[in-house]
């Protein structure tokens, strides 16, 4: 408990509120958004993609035909036929009652925290893990333990070591926020089966599967095993975020606390905004609008991987970063060499004229400070070729003032 | 922790997970919304309030002007111009930076509720209070503590006896949600002087604080001491609640975990809706559009009280209900004689064709089955008319089935 000094010295905050923190990622933002900087930092989707036309006949109809339900209160569950569509686009057997809507996906986690975890409830995350499921766990105050991984996904031996007691792994199978990687078929049927086994309920949040590039990935660990698990998904990254909507797909025996966690928290989500959705949706019109959503973001990570690779090529005295290719997505996820620091780094990127988010606030655990995220769906490609090019030299002007023995370790 | 029995047996439910329920007025809401039914149940404003036509114009507007900004993530504390609004508007002098658009006043709820409440901790209510408002505090798990309260307001003897170590207050002094009731201007003082020298904080959710029909409420108790409240406002009473847009003002003490706590909720309220709200709200709409919700909302609590008056008059063998005269809202609250129970009233009630909620859940410790709200905004006045008349009929055959001691008593 700790007493903030006021006029009336009052406030007792609740103890919970001591482990909540500002989002490093906002506030680095803050520093970021200066004109003129090229920002790889923020998971903004690009605003080309927002289907703004089909917005505004959307607007228009929704309250020309249905204005006093539209802006009414409404059903926490969520728009009936919202709810028939996101069931039916599921690529395993959804009974709409099991779709919640959500205010985004975050709210989502919100709940899931609620319901799931008390004080000191182990939890299972990815290493490293998206930001802002920790920051939605963290005021039900878990005991939050990263699960070690490769490229392919989570180790299945360490997760098995580490979940006794867990109340869930929460894992982020598709071109994962913030590494941009994807889980293997392979491992996915191993995990499902080792989860299952374990009696290990899984949290799958899946709000980019749909951007993938080349092939779609692996069926979700949900359709494996839909009453082991809890899916959220999103519709901030194939039509906008600022309509904050998203969904959950949760089992019977967990969907009514999840509802009554709703109610307690917003009522439901807009009424108006999940019509505007559902018009928009209708005719498949993510079946035409997606596409072109996939080719924008595949020709913008091409162009990063192009940049990179004249920037700072493997093998070179020059090669001062290391990256992956994300099958799909928003971000990849690159490595300074040993000694450096992305943090350190930040500062002499931001005077180059770049920014970018570093790895450390994504790790439960321990973290490795020589991470970065790159975002390359807001920048264009003429801004990721400028902007890569601002990095390789914030990366040489950092390393001039480190010591060249820290450098060569 | 209980365990649900699912194929995968493993979901391990939070244990304030056992203390969230049902909302008993959505479940009321369930039974009662048959076509044909008259309901005084719900706490729906009239759609008849609803300014479509601004709201067309303003998506016009909006998605022509700014659609990349207005359908991109955006800033959680909301979007400045209606921070600014939001500040400007209020009847004391706020800083837009102490303004927190929320998603509803409901999330407002919420978020105080994860920063201030700890398990275990004495939180304090008026008797009674707003169901949304318990089920909002309830999962932190508080000892929720009703102060007893005449027809002015909170008794201030039994507050103060009650108030050690008591984390806040939380009232609701306009046009109370359920009884309609307002805290007279001696009271108000009284309180605020109270509060402050006990060194309580006081949560002041305001809703229906515009909604009076002769004379503008007494100043907000936060008015009196900024710095010892969090004010709660929402525009679901006087614009839409389909858009779920809310505020909370709170001191520079406490705002800063608000605004984590609304982060880590759904990072942002939508960015769309709260252009929308802004562009409806400019040059002064709701100074036009305010007063034609009086005067309607007036006309219906008159239609209300007249047909109340000629079903069940006062000092007749027919007298079955008492009733008190709301100043403003849209909420009337109502009591029947000894030995009856509005739970029980309520399925005599549907068969004669009319709903109301009984008082009972809007009780935090012991409640007056005796009580009942009626919402008077909803239906026509010709609806009231019919509506009391089938509410008079109802109490008629319920005690026709109740023994006649009981009703004597």
């Amino acid at each position: 408990m700790n007493t903030i000094a006021t006029h009336t010295p009052s406030w007792v905050l609740a103890r919970r509120a001591a482990k909540m923190n500002p989002s490093v990622i906002r506030e680095i933002l803050k520093v970021t958004e200066k004109p003129g900087i090229i920002s790889f930092a923020g998971g903004l989707p690009s605003p080309k993609t927002f289907p703004v036309a089909e917005f505004e006949a959307a607007c228009a109809k929704v309250l020309r035909d249905d204005p006093q339900a539209a802006l009414q209160y409404a059903a926490s569950e969520g728009f009936g036929p919202l709810r028939d569509m996101v069931a039916a686009g599921l690529p395993w057997k959804v009974d709409p009652a099991q779709i919640l809507i959500t205010t985004g996906s975050q709210q989502g986690l919100d709940l899931i925290a609620k319901i799931l975890i008390d004080k000191g409830s182990k939890v299972l995350v990815e290493t490293p893990t998206y930001l802002g499921a920790l920051q939605a766990f963290t005021p039900m105050e878990p005991e939050i333990i990263s699960v070690s991984n490769d490229e392919e996904g989570i180790d299945i031996a360490d997760l098995s070591a580490k979940a006794k007691d867990a109340r869930f792994l929460y894992a982020l199978p598709n071109f994962q926020n913030p590494t941009g990687r994807t889980m293997s078929e392979a491992r996915r049927a191993a995990l499902s089966t080792r989860a299952a086994a374990l009696g290990l309920p899984i949290i799958e949040d899946n709000p980019y599967g749909d951007l993938w590039f080349d092939t779609a990935p692996p069926a979700p660990l949900t359709a494996r095993n839909p009453d082991g698990c809890i899916y959220l998904g999103s519709f901030s990254k194939v039509l906008a975020p600022g309509l904050r909507l998203g969904f959950v797909v949760a089992p019977k025996a967990v969907y009514p606390k999840l509802l009554q966690a709703k109610q307690a928290a917003d009522l439901h989500s807009p009424g108006f905004n999940q019509r505007l959705i559902a018009e928009v949706m209708k005719d498949g019109f993510l079946d035409r609008h997606v596409p072109t959503i996939r080719a924008l973001y595949k020709s913008q990570r091409d162009a990063m991987l192009e940049a990179l690779a004249r920037e700072m090529p493997a093998g070179k005295p020059d090669a001062t970063l290391t990256w992956n290719t994300p099958a799909g997505g928003m971000f990849l996820w690159a490595r300074l060499p040993e000694g450096m620091s992305a943090v350190d780094l930040l500062p002499y990127a931001v005077d180059k004229g770049v920014a970018f988010v570093p790895g450390a606030p994504f790790y439960a655990g321990n973290s490795d400070p020589r991470t970065l995220r790159l975002s390359f769906v807001t920048p264009s490609v003429e801004e990721i070729h400028r902007g890569v090019a601002a990095l390789a030299a914030a990366v040489k002007a950092y390393a001039a003032e480190l010591s060249p023995r820290a450098l060569t370790v």
